[in-house]
C-alpha cells in the first residue's frame, strides 16, 4: 500500500490526496448502518484520464479501488472493505450540457441529483428519477445503484434515462459508451450492464441523460386505512382500473405511528395505514380529474376524508411526512436495518404481513413502507442496540428469503453492495451468479474494483 | 456436419429435423435483401432443454447455431451465413400465463407479437412496443433486436418490458436471469445485456413482460406540409411544447409520392412531406383535447387540413398509409435498402437532407420516413437491379457514417446483423468492440453462436 501511496503522492496535487485518518473515516461511511470501513488513501479525481492513472497504480500494486459517491447509500457499495484506494467522485460535479431541442444532457457524476433536477426544471424540463435522498445522492451514484423512487412507478428508473455513459474500466480503458440518442441499438448494449453494476465493472465519468418535458400540473393526496390490507386493497383497485399515477406510496400501521406526532395532518384516530398518491401531466383540470378518481375509488374503504393538498404547501408537508420516515423511525429504536425488497404487486398484503410475523417472533417492530405501486416496499427491522442487533440480522434474513420465495427481489432499488452479497444466490441460483462472476473477470481480471460487494467472498 | 445431423436425427423425431433443401432454403431468408444463406439442417426445438441438447452436439461438431424466428428481421440476424444448425423457435409459440393484477405475461419466443397485443388487450391490458411486422414477428426476435416502433416515442421500446428471461447459453446452462417485479436490481441487469445482443449471447426460451393499462382512447391525426424541413420544424415544436404524442411520425417527399394514389386520403396538391400523429390515454375528451393543441401547433405551416381520424375505420386508413409504405416504395424500383439510422432530434431536418444528397450524387432515390419524434428514421436506398446495386450499397455506407458524424448511431432498432457489422467500430471505436469480443467470448467460447453477426469477421 506505501508504494501505491507514494505513487499517488507523485501523480496528483498534494491536496487530492486523502491521508488523514478522520477525513478517511468519513470517505469509510455510508448510510448503511453497516459500520465504517475506510480506503487506505483517497483521491479526488478530476478526469477521466485521472481514474485511469489510479487503475494503473492499482494495478501494479494490486490493492483495491473503491468508487466513492455522495455516501448515501444503503447497501455499503462504497465502503472499502478491503481498505486499498477510495476514488471520490466529488470533485467531477459539472453539468457540463442541456440540449432542450434533444431533450438531453451530459453530466459528470458527483453532480447532486436535485441540483440537477432543479437545474433542468429551469429550462422546463424534467429529470423523473428521484430517490429519497436526491438532495444528498449524486447521479453517479444513482447510476451505479440504477435508484429508483416514488416517481418510478410512472417514469421508470435510472436505467431508464441513461442513454450513454463515460466509464474507465479496471484494465485502464476510457470508453465511452451507448448512445445521444434516444433509440439505438448498436451492439451490445453495455449502458444498461453498467446502470446498476455497483461500482464494480467500471468507474463512470461522464452520463448522458435521457430528459422529459416538465409535466406543468401535479396533485398529491393523502388518504389513511384502518389497516395495510385495507390499503393495498385499495391500491390493487387503483391499478386494476387502468390508472397509473406518478407515485403511490404505503404507509404502514408502525410508521403511521411513528410519524403521528411529527406530521401536520390531523391523522383520522386509529389510522393502521396511509397511500400517498400523486397525479401529473400537463392539463392541470385533467390531473385533478385523476385524482377525483382515484380518491372515488379509495374512499369507500378508507378513514377519514383523503386529503389533497391545495397548494406547494401543502404537498411539501405531504411529502415531508413520507421523506422524513425513515428519521421519525428512528425515535422508535437506536437501530434500523433497512431493507428494500419487492415482491409481484398481488403479493404485497402478504408480505407486509410476513414482515409483521417474522418481527413478532424475534420480538422486533418491522415497519414497511414504501412504492406499493410497484411492489417495492422498504422494510425496517427496528432494533434496541447492539444486544438486539443479531436477532435483527436474522429478521433481515428471514424478510430477504420470504421475498425471494413470493417470486420478488431482495433488492428493488439500493443494489446488494455489501449487505446483501449472502442473499443473490438464494434469489438467482449459482448458475447465474457464475456468469456474472465471469463477466466481472472479463472487466476487472485483477479483481482490484471495489472487491466484495455483490457477491459473497470466494 | 454429417455427425452433428445425425446425432440430431437420434434425438429428435424425425418431422422436427428438416433436411428438405426447399425448406431449408426458407430458413435462409428474412426481410433484409442479403439474399438466402441456408442453414445445414434446421430444428423445431419445444423446450430450455432441447435448445441445451443442440448447443451440446454443435460443440462436439464445433457447428455453428443460429436461432430462427419468423424472418421478419431486416439486419440479416438469423441468415445461417456460415451453415450449421439452424434452431427454429415456431414451435415454442404459447402464451403461458397473464397476470392482470401483477400487470406481468410470460411467453415463449415464438409467439408472434400481434397475437399477444390482441390477447392482453383483451384482458383490458396494454403491450407497447409495436414493430411495423407485428402480424408477423414474434417476441423472441423483437427481444433478440430490442424492437422499437412507433408507440416507442411515448411508451420506450421493447427493453423496457422484458423484466426476466429465461435463457440458455451455449455453454449449455439454461438460466433464468432478471424478475417478476417491476422493479430490481440485483446481481447484473443480464437481462438488458440479453436483449437487443441479436441471438449471438444465448437463446431465449421464455420471456416475462411487462404490461401496462390498456389506455381506453386514442386519436389519430394525418397532416401535409410543404416540404420536410417544415415538417420536422413542426416536430420540434410539438415536443418543445411538452407534448409527448404516443406516436410521432414523419413522410418525406418521395414518401409522399410513393403512397398518393395508393392512400384513402386526398394529399394536398405539392405536398412534400407529412407528419402522422396519436395520442392517447383514458379520458377521451382530454385525448382529443391533445390532440387538438398538436393541431394548434402544426397549423399554421401545414399544407391543407389536419386530418383527424373520427372513428376507428378511419384510424385504420391512415396507419395503412404508413404500414405499406415499405410496400408502395418497392413499386418505384426493384430494390430497396431500408436502413434505420437515429439522430439526435435536432438533427433531423440536416439528416434527412444528408440522405437525399447522397442519393442524388450516385442518382438514387432515397425515401426517409420512421419516427421523427425519436429521431429514428428509415432511409430507404431505391434501386434498379444488380446494375445499381453497388451504387446503393455505397450510398447506405455514407448514410450511416453521415448519421454517426451527426452524434447518431448506425440502427436505431433493426439491429446490426450482417447488413451494418462493417460499420459498428466506426459508431463505437475500437476498445469499445474489443470489449463486447470479450464478452461474446466469456458466454461462447467456442464461438458457435450466431458467427459473423454484430461484429466484422475476424
Amino acid at each position: 500500500m506505501a508504494g501505491a501511496i507514494g505513487e499517488l503522492r507523485a501523480a496528483f496535487p498534494g491536496e487530492r490526496v486523502v491521508l488523514d485518518e478522520e477525513r478517511l473515516a468519513e470517505y469509510g461511511k455510508d448510510e448503511s448502518d453497516l459500520g465504517v470501513f475506510q480506503p487506505g488513501v483517497a483521491v479526488k479525481v478530476e478526469s477521466a484520464g485521472e481514474v485511469r492513472s489510479t487503475f494503473a497504480i492499482a494495478s501494479r500494486y494490486r490493492v483495491p479501488v473503491v468508487p466513492i459517491g455522495a455516501r448515501s447509500g444503503k447497501s455499503g457499495g462504497s465502503l472499502a472493505i478491503h481498505g486499498g484506494i477510495g476514488v471520490s467522485m466529488e470533485r467531477m460535479n459539472r453539468i457540463l450540457e442541456i440540449r432542450p431541442a434533444d431533450l438531453t444532457a451530459r453530466v459528470q457524476p458527483g453532480v447532486i441529483t436535485g441540483v440537477f433536477q432543479a437545474e433542468v426544471e429551469r429550462h422546463g424540463l424534467f429529470y423523473p428519477p428521484d430517490p429519497n435522498s436526491l438532495d444528498l445522492c449524486s447521479i453517479g451514484g444513482n447510476v451505479a445503484e440504477n435508484a429508483g423512487g416514488p416517481r418510478a412507478l410512472k417514469y421508470g428508473v435510472t436505467r431508464e434515462y441513461v442513454l450513454g455513459l463515460e466509464v474507465v474500466v479496471p484494465t485502464g480503458e476510457i470508453l465511452r459508451v451507448g448512445r445521444q440518442t434516444i433509440k439505438g441499438v448498436a451492439g451490445y448494449d453495455l449502458t444498461a450492464l453498467f446502470v446498476g453494476s455497483e461500482g464494480t465493472l467500471c468507474i463512470v465519468t461522464e452520463a448522458t441523460l435521457k430528459l422529459l418535458p416538465r409535466p406543468r400540473h401535479v396533485a398529491t393526496a393523502l388518504v389513511c386505512f384502518p389497516d395495510v390490507d385495507t390499503a393495498a386493497q385499495a391500491v390493487s383497485r387503483v391499478l386494476a382500473a387502468g390508472v397509473i399515477p406518478r407515485c403511490l406510496e404505503l404507509i404502514d400501521d408502525v410508521s403511521v405511528q411513528a410519524i403521528a406526532r411529527g406530521s401536520p395532518f390531523q391523522l383520522p384516530p386509529g389510522a393502521g395505514a396511509a397511500l400517498l398518491f400523486e397525479t401529473d401531466g400537463n392539463d392541470e383540470e385533467q390531473v385533478f380529474a385523476e385524482m377525483a378518481r382515484v380518491a372515488e375509488m379509495v374512499r369507500g374503504s378508507a378513514s377519514g376524508e383523503v386529503v389533497v393538498a391545495q397548494n406547494e404547501a401543502q404537498r411539501r408537508d405531504i411529502w415531508e411526512t413520507r421523506k422524513y420516515l425513515s428519521v421519525a423511525l428512528r425515535k422508535l429504536a437506536a437501530g434500523k436495518l433497512s431493507e428494500d425488497i419487492a415482491v409481484p404487486r398481488s403479493r404485497i398484503p402478504e408480505m407486509v404481513a410476513r414482515c409483521r410475523e417474522i418481527g413478532k417472533a424475534r420480538g422486533l417492530l418491522v415497519a414497511t413502507y414504501g412504492h406499493a405501486g410497484d411492489g417495492n416496499l422498504h422494510c425496517n427491522v427496528l432494533y434496541d442496540g447492539d444486544r438486539e442487533r443479531g436477532a435483527a440480522d436474522a429478521a433481515v434474513g428471514e424478510i430477504l428469503r420470504a421475498a425471494v420465495d413470493m417470486g420478488g427481489t431482495i433488492t428493488g432499488e439500493h443494489g446488494v453492495g455489501l449487505a446483501k452479497r449472502d442473499f443473490l444466490e438464494y434469489e438467482q441460483g449459482a448458475a447465474v451468479v457464475a456468469l456474472e462472476r465471469r463477466l466481472k473477470a472479463a472487466f476487472d481480471p485483477l479483481g482490484i474494483l471495489n472487491p466484495g460487494k455483490v457477491f459473497p467472498e470466494t
